[in-house]
């Protein structure tokens, strides 16, 4: 089964990401493809905008950051014209969250599950980084940016 | 017209970071270039100090962040002795912002079009994340990182 | 001397940092090696929780930063079986602070002086971004992430 096969038996649509700002979507640069930040635009709506630990709760916060990873994939099929042959090295989690909140990591496997289950527990599962924000673009509650390789 | 010949025709001097830390402004390995956060140090003085949504506008956050990618090129010039044949892989922005900011990315864009102003369609515009950070080394207002690749 | 036997001289025990989600605590491609964020977690417990410019002072994140940098190098050693022959590329110091705060390059230092005594002025010193975050995993007030090049 391919990555593309896969998601459609997921029923994950790919988007085709438009940049909001003066960057590409994704580029490549010998085997790697980095991916700008992803917002979690759904049909043309951010999912679950606002904050963690103020109105958006953890779990919504993991659903927001799978929009992220699947439009983050779209970057990357646009770019490649596949989802083959690829392995996670590193992504960034960025949760725009109260001072206090402290479950950055429960939100960001939202995306990395995703890929994990893509991709597998090998190619899968990179580093990565979980942090809190002030505040992202258009008051999004997730941003994902995502480093690849070309195996 | 090379990228120097281009800087003058803008009236820009580039100048020569200094770390204001344990780091190096920028480094090589192999055929790239990574570019350590630089602010909007301008002859000594930091350019529109701050927090966007509250006392910097978008406006003066955009001319912050032009002057972040001014001392990010300055940095990679003393470096290589030279800045051709560079390409614009990935950029970060760094926006010191209130909890309720929208418009990161319209900030970053004054870094990033000087970039592809300079580099060109192609080599100037890489991928991006923008982002709003509860606070920026010296109360600046905006912060930038350049990974370019040799080419 | 190793790099394992200065360690011993200035009495770190190098841990084997478990990961808190979906990620690996560092992984290899080719030449270079991605850490994944690490806390500053000493024994299980994490070292000076909370915020600076609050109730965390600079050399109390200084401390927490410089367990984040050996959490960091537990991760590279447990991956590689040593820690010779290795470059410091770029780090990247979150420091879980007030939206006043500005002393975080003083903070991040406390990574970065370790790295530079232990791998040297040339190979220890990278390129490095600090900035302030809202808030950081289970209230930690400084992670720090490492990428790093096998030379």
């Amino acid at each position: 089964m391919t990555i593309i096969e896969r998601l459609q038996e997921l029923n994950i649509e790919l988007p085709n990401p438009k940049a909001g700002g003066v960057y590409s979507p994704a580029v490549q640069s010998g085997k790697y493809i980095y991916v700008s930040g992803q917002l979690p635009v759904q049909s043309g709506k951010l999912l679950n905008p606002g904050k963690l630990g103020d109105n958006v709760s953890t779990e919504e916060g993991y659903a927001a950051a799978r929009i992220c990873a699947i439009n983050a994939l779209g970057a990357v099929n646009t770019l490649l014209g596949s989802l083959e042959n690829l392995r996670v090295i590193k992504s960034v989690g960025y949760v725009s969250a109260t001072t206090d909140y402290k479950e950055h990591p429960a939100v960001v496997n939202g995306a990395s599950e995703l890929l994990k289950d893509l991709f597998g527990d090998i190619n899968g599962v990179g580093a990565r980084v979980a942090f809190g924000v002030a505040s992202l673009p258009a008051g999004s509650s997730v941003e994902f940016e995502l480093l690849l390789e070309k195996i």
